[in-house]
């Protein structure tokens, strides 16, 4: 068998499996307005509605797998390649060990948002305002906010007022007064695995019907910043949506005060 | 056809495929050493040695297809799916979008270091220490350093310090004086993701000649942080490996001094 035909074959068989033409209205009228959209591998893969819950389940248990943006991921697409088969059950989603920790432990981008982020552009035809919403809600709500059924250890909420890994499990620390290798901050951050892919399906979810709500739009105070620095301003010397002022807080007297 | 029967054939085809038990003794030797890791879906898919600057020029390109980290990504994945077919080729590529601008612009972790941190442990056997190196090399080299064969314009290089998106471009703009909207920005961009892919594959060479070389560990001034801070240390209130002074250089008088 030649490489090209097994391709084909390949991208056939995911078409074929599908037979998911038939889940929901949502998809017969947009995922599968082409027979051309069906037999292709790129993105945006059918969604078809997942109970918020059970995404968090799958979550939990999968952060305690490969951890934290296996967890996000898998959560949302290993419940659809559990319920549907290919192409979901292609996806090696193991490869996504690699957010661990803000990517191998380096504390950069928390590694549940990564994983989120990537399921959502996988599935949604119009991922940029889940993003949007996940995010701005992650970095200002009490989190995690899911208590899985079985559940470990009392953990406290904290605000993690970033998207990075660790400036989010600083600010826990200094809530919980517990440390970093605590049993309960890894528990912490399973929930806020389980906490971050139920509420990325409850947006999926939302969308899907045609209401995706967007209740955390860009704070005033990242807006100022962006006035003078993003793009568009008189400076355009930065980029970026997150709270600036959460490591920008000493400007010292020179900086020019709020237009 | 069943979900279950299709799913098989999936992976089945995925593994009659690889045909790959031939291409090299570190395949050979390694990923193909049971039969069952062939017809795995899971990673580590096989890895096999690619130039430089041919992954490089497809990162490039790749960018301006879709953006930084599709772009580093495809620049070394997309190669082995033009030279093997499946399984590479399965990987739903452009979902990869989402990472554009430290994910959907919102200034996070570089694109282009999302991506080939993606694509390494896909196909590494022992992805941390590459990302450790690439990670490491990314914050302290001066790039772009990679000049594509269609270059587009002259564009100067800088130092990202850091491995966020909004830190590396402020840094670049402060030293080109050009601004975040300005052709050459989008221009450096595609340039550090061809660097970017270039050197995550000169590693992945090296790793498969049993030769990978660390020249970039974390450095002193980080380590100084990490021995008050990190794992293992009297506080243990923060994680991480990306070099602290960045942004905090304004610690204060009653800081501690370095032990």
């Amino acid at each position: 068998m030649t490489q090209d035909k097994t391709r084909r074959e390949v991208i056939r068989l995911m078409g074929v499996t599908a037979g998911v033409a038939a889940i929901s209205p949502y998809l017969t009228g947009r995922a599968f307005a082409e027979k051309e959209k069906v037999t292709k591998i790129e993105p945006p893969w059918p969604y078809e509605k997942i109970k918020p819950k059970v995404a968090a389940e799958r979550a939990y248990g999968g952060y305690y797998e490969a951890q934290c943006m296996y967890g996000a991921f898998w959560g949302i697409i290993g419940e659809l390649a559990e319920r549907r088969g290919a192409p979901y059950n292609t996806f090696p989603a193991k490869m996504l060990k690699y957010g661990a920790g803000g990517v191998a432990g380096w504390g950069s981008l928390c590694g549940a948002l990564n994983g989120a982020a990537a399921a959502i552009y996988l599935v949604s035809p119009d991922p940029e305002p889940i993003v949007e919403e996940l995010f701005g809600w992650h970095q200002e709500a009490k989190l995690p906010d899911y208590i899985p059924e079985k559940a470990k250890y009392n953990i406290v909420k904290s605000v993690a007022r970033s998207e990075l890994c660790h400036v989010s499990i600083s600010n826990w620390i200094k809530v919980s007064g517990l440390k970093l290798t605590s049993k309960e901050r890894g528990e912490r951050c399973a929930r806020i695995t389980a906490s971050v892919a139920r509420h990325t399906v409850k947006l999926l979810n939302q969308q899907a019907k045609g209401k995706l709500k967007a209740l955390y739009p860009i704070s005033g105070r990242t807006k100022a910043c962006r006035d003078c620095h993003d793009k568009g301003s008189s400076r355009e010397d930065s980029r970026g949506k997150m709270d600036c002022t959460v490591c920008h807080f000493n400007l010292g007297i020179k900086h020019p005060a709020k237009k």
